[in-house]
């Protein structure tokens, strides 16, 4: 047997983003054997996916899948449908950048492949206090998903439940950018933008660069990010 | 207002089966506006696929969306590995046929059409009765799911609760036949063969054929699958 087939398995949803990224720090730090998961679901920051497979790679992740879903067909939000701006204000209640039902989507493919590894965990990297305010990074989702998970699967009736991890839902981003720090994580390979260029320079603007920016100040860390005017 | 603008929508998931058609024609008789909702998730049971387009035109559904969902990347199932064979006697405990997480990813996508269209309900056939024995397809489950979908969503969140609605989920497959038959569902357009050939014509000895049989047996219906020997 070698070390990976001793470790517990996870499954680490990836973005790309500083959260995720961090995420995936913790879970490889508590001993998991890491399996990361991206989707590619038309959104428009599509660099992102590129920061995650390069993020997995340099994290030793022992498998990473890009699924293509299809959430334009969908519509209704501005990270997937084109003719809705993503708004550089900040704005009241559930913002348009909100996909429905979208992290219920991602962790069904989790739990799905934790099934299929036999995994006994699934990381996500949602957090409930620097957050842009969707209904889907709040305690209460995920523990009622962890409910339904163990309803849903083989695995859960035959009493091998896979728990859903989020180290940071009650974190700052500040407390999260210092804690990644202390594992290594090397922040300028992840992009948190919601309209980065091809590239992956950051806007700077938008609702997810304005948390990352406070950040890193309230951090006390150089924020080394690359901004499209910089 | 035209007529379909006073109604409330709902969202039907179509197998294009015997028990998705039934519902769908349940979701019509009690008034719904209805927009059906397909997956190409890698089954090897296409001839579906046409039989659900076919019958939501056929049932006058508002909208019929097939999505292309990659669960074969995940595995684990006879209905998606080709490698895997679809067993034709029956199996104790959860068959190989069972699709890790199915109709959780089902439901999710389902959750994020209905948001987006302002939906009240989704509507999905499951049924514990007359069925394989999928943890998926049992009340519990969808209770738990409707709670989960209450909190992850935006519409949830703001009192637009949106309901799981399984019209067939304590009937015989033979009730399901004769509610269906009550409501004009032409059955000889269903396909619910796990090995359909690719006109549709069903093996008629794999478990959800077997299922079919008896249910029409027990209903005194006169079947009108095409089998593959006939």
């Amino acid at each position: 047997m070698n070390a990976s087939e001793s470790k517990n398995k996870a499954v680490v949803l990836m973005s790309g983003g500083l959260d995720s990224a961090t995420c995936l720090a913790i879970a490889r730090d508590q001993g998991f054997d890491c399996y990361t998961l991206s989707f590619d679901y038309g959104q428009r920051h599509k660099s992102e996916l590129h920061a995650a497979a390069k993020l997995a790679l340099g994290m030793q992740a022992s498998d990473h899948k890009i699924i293509r879903i299809d959430m334009s067909g969908i519509g209704g939000s501005a990270l997937t449908d084109m003719d809705i701006a993503v708004p550089e204000v900040e704005s009241d209640g559930v913002p348009i950048t909100y996909v429905p039902a979208r992290n219920t989507i991602f962790l069904s493919y989790a739990l799905g492949w934790a099934e299929v590894l036999q995994a006994s965990s699934i990381f996500i990297g949602v957090n409930a206090l620097d957050y842009s305010g969707y209904p889907d990074c709040r305690p209460d989702f995920i523990e009622a998903f962890q409910k339904m998970a163990k309803l849903a699967t083989k695995a859960g009736t035959e009493g091998q439940e896979i728990g859903i991890e989020t180290p940071l839902i009650h974190l700052s981003k500040a407390e999260i950018i210092q804690q990644g720090m202390a594992l290594g994580v090397d922040y300028s390979q992840t992009i948190s933008c919601y309209q980065a260029d091809l590239e992956g320079k950051a806007c700077g603007r938008c609702d997810s660069c304005r948390l990352r920016i406070k950040g890193f100040f309230d951090a006390k860390v150089s924020d080394p990010t690359i901004y499209q005017q910089s």
